[in-house]
């Protein structure tokens, strides 16, 4: 079973947002996972795909329509599911660490389904989630970053506290 | 067609929040509004139940499980999915303005995703939503109060303005 | 707990079975039972909604859309959930009996759902749904009948069979 | 994006099912093809599973479940929906192809949504699929067939008039 790592993130998302996308999704193939996003051609999702493929990574994208029109261009395997956001869910329970990258409500959403379903999350830049999340901080499992890299090592060290 | 307002909150919640939650509940029934909600037998689901069904009111329970033997006994139509927590999307759906009382991760799942899918939003007493919903709030979309009864006159502004 | 009944058919269907349909419908509100079906302003969702309002029944519909624009006038509580044909769960997991009309595709994987997931069914005239389901009909699962008074007949009888 | 084809059917099998599920999961691996299936670790998701990885394959689970506790050995990509049945509605949106092998219930409601969304059928032996599917029989979207070669001959025409 390959590991699969998920990133969440706006489909308008700022440059400095999506270059860190980018790298991150560079970083994820470079140690072998399978990254996975909501798989739509904009924002995070376009830029952590393109990311990790340049880097001959593979990609998931779960995708809210129920066919591929609008899915990112370095998708390798499409998921449409034809619930739109209800495929925020899907997104996170396929994740064993969801790492996130400041976006809206959207984002907000994956992260508050990843935390009560028991999906460990990386934020990365994201301070605006809030203190509704304060307990699973407190918990530790929500983790704050500030780079691309510091989010693999977290998201790393979750990995070899939960072995699947 | 019936007017449908959902109430979202935390199946573990404080007696202060179970309370408003019930009052809540007895407010909806005598504004002749339907009572949405995510119809388990446990904290604000139970007490605003409880409480519409008391003022002679009518309760929609969407429920995560395939069937009803964890519905809240003043749950007059329950709708089992077996969908978990996708089913929150539903819930805010469903809901014409989405009450939302002061709880965890599900709960604010609820508030994001119904946010991002167009249904407004008021929040009691519920600060620790946090700068993440701050665009809809500046949008008039998200509207924080305190009492039960200034939730139920905020919703009656929304349903003013969006006749459906 | 108001006990609730299902009725699938097609969004296109020819007038004998819409007539039968809107019939259905005065039947189901003249035991005091919920209608609830897949809620579009067309077919048997239409005609069987029709029929229980004017009985002065309560009907549920469950959308596939969004929200409640291609809702059937009469139906009262709308429940859009944006899951397209993924609703189908739904429409028969909240159902204690599904009564099933002569539909096309979307109507077989109703049937199917409900069979696989512990839901009695009643056809009305519905002999194409074939040999697949033999095993459910062996059961005493999936009752084949001609009339909607033969189905609300039979409906009472799984009712009895399984209080809830 | 890669090629990916479903394989429908029942968790329980008859051997004589899960030899031909084995067959042409190897099948589908040899045409460079990713496997998507329901996941879980019985029946034709197990045994095409097994054929795909054995051929060097690619295979995707789409689970009901909301963690890979049953996923079958032979998965590489699980994704875990937490939405039950209704993930069937996933498994043939996310197939350029859906392939059903005799089956169940709830094989029946996949062949019926990918009817009903614009999937492609091609069925190995299962004539009990009956009647209602006549009209799609008759329009060429479903194919009835004897083997799993044969099965790979049909959907190789479906992929060529349907160039995504």
């Amino acid at each position: 079973m390959r590991t699969v790592i998920g990133v969440m993130g706006g489909g308008a998302a700022e440059p400095a947002t999506t270059a860190d996308a980018r790298h991150l999704g560079e970083l994820i193939a470079n140690e072998g996972w399978v990254l996975l996003n909501g798989g739509r051609d904009c924002g995070v999702m376009r830029a952590s795909a393109a990311g990790a493929r340049e880097a001959g990574g593979l990609t998931v994208g779960i995708l809210p329509d129920e066919d591929t029109t609008h899915a990112a261009p370095d998708i390798d395997i499409p998921i449409p599911t034809g619930m739109g956001d209800a495929r925020n869910v899907i997104n996170v329970l396929a994740s064993r660490v969801v790492i996130a990258m400041r976006g809206g409500a959207g984002t907000v959403s994956e992260v508050a389904h990843a935390l009560k379903l028991g999906r460990p999350v990386v934020a990365i830049d994201f301070a605006e989630l809030g203190p509704a999340f304060d307990p699973h901080r407190r918990a530790g499992r929500l983790i704050d970053v500030r780079t691309p890299e510091d989010a693999i090592a977290a998201a790393k060290r979750f990995l070899a506290e939960e072995p699947q």
